[in-house]
């Protein structure tokens, strides 16, 4: 049970694949969303599954958009592998690095990527979504984080180095230019997956592979993200966690070999999917 | 014409004051929102006021809520002020220092603010809110930052100061907590102001004023800013751009009087109304 939503950017309709047949959920919920995940929406789209009450999809050719409804906000975790902080000469951190992204950087996984203006140092970071399900505040344990997880989508954190790292302050202003987080192809709700944190994340670029690792590698283990960040922030239904990236980014490549016009990124994680963005020139 | 939220949290109706008078604006919008703002909706008003089709409001005991709905995004400028630079023994900055709070940290501006458990440095900021009125991407020159902003209001950058800046990384994580951006009570429109450049703007806790300063003294204008950040993201309608505290916060007082449960904030800018928090213990 596979989630994705279908249709034109801004008006995607909700659809859930089911033994290799897309269905259409439009008649079950308005969307994948927040109000989706608190209201059980997971086990209704199982029942009606189970029933045999969907409908397949009648446009089988339509554009994947993200599989998830815009956020409500976007957390990250920074140098959340110790591959890719060594490679990027930062400290291991002694806990949690935490920036936020702007929720309109989600796009589909197949859409278009903008390398924005004045932009020379534009990479990739492929990275284990975390979606949640269930508000989520000052948590007691990371034990307890599994109840407020809804599933885990492949998240692409595009990243302009130089603003992220040499304009000044703050990281946010080089991880929230426009296009910066494709997300998908699929949504799959946490039942469907036996172990997060051993899945498997690889990254291409002008099919050249560049990142090879695993959620297994996480200094911060999925559930201690949850639980440390319901201790500064609460965590609402249909939220996004990026949980960092592994090693092989374009920064800690010795040619530095950062993202033009024209190069295709192809990234993958074991059980979410495969997806193709092209970079054009803002 | 000032226009603001009123009634429980989530559940807020528009309304606008004009000459003294509260009238409801149920009928002409669902909500004071992206889609108003980028629809026209303030010359709306503006006409409905002018031909008197708008009726004045039932509940004039009614909450008030934060004036705009939540936002997609916050973004705010740090260190905005040479004074507040200083006082926090921070470098005068170069450029704009940007980060996030998480939208749902906008709660109305006489709601209980909440100190968060294990926080011992929480503090305050007074700050000039600015509300995008125009998608804005790329523009040309700050001059052309007018076009783009719906209007102004009073913005609480409610800040841990140890979650921010002893706790590894990036500042997002002292910002973000439960209920750290009241904002309002009013949202007064650009053509209401005439130069959001010379507001004073003025905090108190528990009766002692802490801050007394003057959007004049900005290191980078509001016009500046909302070009500067349009280089590195989109900007929606309805977005909140929090520019920055003069001097006066705990951090940079002697004794470092952070607040605690049972304190008192009040605070208030020139033409955008005042507030007042009591903070309780999360």
């Amino acid at each position: 049970m596979k989630f994705l939503r279908l249709g034109a950017f801004g008006a995607e309709e909700p659809a859930v694949v089911s033994d290799g047949v897309t269905y259409d959920l439009s008649g079950l919920t308005p969307d994948i969303d927040g109000a989706f995940f608190a209201s059980g929406g997971v086990e209704r789209v199982r029942s009606a599954l189970a029933a045999g009450e969907l409908s397949p999809v009648g446009d089988e050719g339509a554009r994947i958009g993200a599989p998830i409804a815009r956020p409500g906000k976007v957390v990250c975790i920074g140098l959340n592998y110790r591959d890719h902080a060594e490679e990027t000469n930062a400290q291991i951190p002694a806990e949690p690095v935490v920036f936020m992204k702007d929720p309109s950087t989600v796009v589909g996984p197949f859409d278009t990527v903008l390398v924005p203006r004045n932009s020379v140092k534009t990479d990739w970071e492929v990275e284990l979504g975390v979606v949640i399900g269930k508000t989520a505040r000052y948590l007691s344990s990371p034990e307890e984080a599994d109840e407020y997880i809804a599933g885990y989508v492949l998240s692409h954190d595009v990243s302009e180095r130089e603003f992220q790292l040499e304009r000044g302050g703050q990281w946010d202003k080089g991880k929230s230019c426009e296009t910066f987080n494709p997300l998908g192809p699929w949504f799959v709700p946490s039942s469907e997956i036996a172990d997060p944190q051993s899945l498997g994340l690889r990254l291409w670029v002008n099919g050249v592979q560049r990142q090879n690792g695993t959620a297994a590698n996480m200094i911060f283990g999925i559930r201690h993200v949850v639980w440390y960040l319901s201790q500064f922030m609460v965590l609402h239904p249909g939220e996004l966690i990026n949980t960092g990236t592994p090693a092989g980014v374009a920064l800690g490549l010795p040619d530095k070999p950062y993202l033009r016009d024209g190069d295709v990124v192809e990234l993958e994680i074991d059980e979410l999917g495969r997806a193709r963005q092209e970079f054009a020139q803002a």
